[in-house]
């Protein structure tokens, strides 16, 4: 099976078909239209088999994954996805493989009315690179600068799950039964809050998505907005599969520098928290839970009832 | 050296600054806008190391690569190169090489007024995926298909140059000198055809960019077209530098079966020679040759004045 082949029989059609993909897999680029008086929101994100998944993890999950990261990506500046480029690299052409890969990525695109526009098949080692696009009302993008002192923190979801869901698959943490499945599919399926960051245009004054690590990523946010933070350990959202399997302290551990969250971090301030409740009121809302406020200064502080907490590095491609 | 000092030293402010980047660099994505009544190309191109470039490739070389194959691609559709995200994965961080590949990359992106919006960088693997964007105004893109019976054929520049180019690095073919200077740089430092693709715009029915072999590429132009084509052998044009060193019979296989030409194929309706000839007549134009025509019915025939020869295959990752 040729590059061409494979494409047409398992990449030509994948997602959502929409009226603004002029031309799309096939030709040298991508023909699309992007709505007047929007801007294009793009962002890129790799997956490196052994880095970012393990070597174990199913083809379709890697399919969902690739674009799940992006879609987070796009959900963090409020955007509406429309578009993505895939760019895989498989050791050889497994069609076993790449149709539970294509499998994966076309639920996702579909679920998000993403349509794939345009690719490149390579051989080498197995890494996944997408780039999605969207776009946002001009001027209505949400970004990690803009977090003014007094401004609420808040986060979606309940940090630290997915973190714990890889540890239980490669064995670093046990544990068994509905936890660990729980657990494990939020590793597996990351689900991007897609609806909701759109929902959170003129509420939060900057956002950003959780990847690798809440600790570290509220600093980048804070350190881009140019101010400082408190973090209260007692207010972080701890599931229950999380503290049952890892323990209070290692739940704040995952919840703190685990990484692989997806959620998004916010900040909104306190004049707008009307706002803020009524897009948690929308159907299909995620939970949101303030965890600490937006202070002057630099930095970020996890204060607990014992004093304060050194908080947790989080994941870095380079060091380690 | 973390992912995000990574990023700030070697690629946060790379090729051009332009006043349509809302935000680059350094968010969850960038921002951009496209222009009215224009619309959104988008390409894509992984290159893999020992696949795509030989281990011994410079880094500079590699960073200049990974965008002029895009950029190539936007030049097929005749297209204003704007901006460009870059994945680049790296088995560690290596401060000379990260140098030398931005410099590379950032030559060939100020040479074409791309600026650098977004990217990743992880650790795994030599593999670097470039997303190029730009745009074309409504409805005025090049496209594979669009080749109609009749339509002469023309290619730009001198393919097989690159390939034999690279067939000297890997020592399959002896040579030395001025010659195989000027073959080596072929290969080392595509040039896309960026301002001749704009210029195609009315004038080409059908351009695609060559990268996998002459032979290969125009039957995928021709499959698109819905049509046929007459590749005249003693019509190639054959640079003096490979005729010197492969012969008539080599230069003729490099020519068509080679890959990594990045010159522009395409077909102008005999109605449309002097718009052909405008283009050609610019500055900066590069050479363009009439090979053939399209013809009713459907593949490539490669006619010389012995009789049919057998078009060669091309290149193509999942095969050999």
């Amino acid at each position: 099976m040729g590059e061409f082949e494979l494409i047409d029989r398992f990449f030509k059609r994948l997602g959502a078909s929409r009226d603004d993909v002029m031309l799309g897999v096939g030709d040298d680029a991508a023909l699309l239209a992007v709505p007047i008086d929007h801007e294009l929101v793009a962002c890129v994100d790799t997956l490196v088999q052994g880095r970012h998944f393990p070597s174990s993890t199913r083809a379709d999950d890697i399919g969902w994954r690739s674009l799940a990261v992006n879609l987070s990506d796009l959900a963090a500046m409020g955007a509406v996805p429309a578009w993505a480029t895939l760019a895989l690299t498989v050791p050889a052409a497994d069609e076993e493989w790449l149709e539970g890969f294509a499998m994966g990525f076309d639920a996702i695109a579909k679920a998000h009315h993403v349509s794939l526009v345009g690719g490149d098949t390579t051989r080498g080692p197995l890494t996944v690179t997408v780039q999605a696009m969207g776009f946002v009302p001009q001027g209505a993008a949400l970004r990690r600068r803009g977090a003014t002192v007094g401004d609420l923190l808040y986060i979606t979801g309940w940090p630290g799950d997915a973190a714990a869901g890889l540890a239980l698959i490669e064995g670093r943490l046990p544990g068994q039964g509905a936890y660990r499945g729980a657990l494990e599919h939020k590793f597996r399926r990351p689900e991007p809050r897609v609806a909701f960051g759109q929902r959170l245009r003129g509420v939060a004054s900057a956002c950003m998505d959780v990847s690798d690590g809440l600790g570290q990523d509220l600093g980048r946010l804070v350190a881009a907005s140019g101010v400082g933070a408190v973090l209260r350990a007692s207010e972080l959202p701890l599931s229950q599969a999380l503290f049952a399997l890892a323990g209070e302290q290692g739940a704040r551990d995952f919840a703190l520098g685990g990484g692989d969250d997806y959620e998004l971090l916010f900040t909104v301030p306190p004049s707008r928290r009307a706002g803020l409740a009524r897009a948690m009121a929308t159907a299909g809302a995620p939970a949101c839970h303030c965890i600490g406020e937006i202070t002057a200064g630099r930095g970020v502080r996890l204060v607990s009832d014992r004093g304060d907490l050194p908080v947790p590095r989080g994941w870095d491609p380079f060091s380690g």
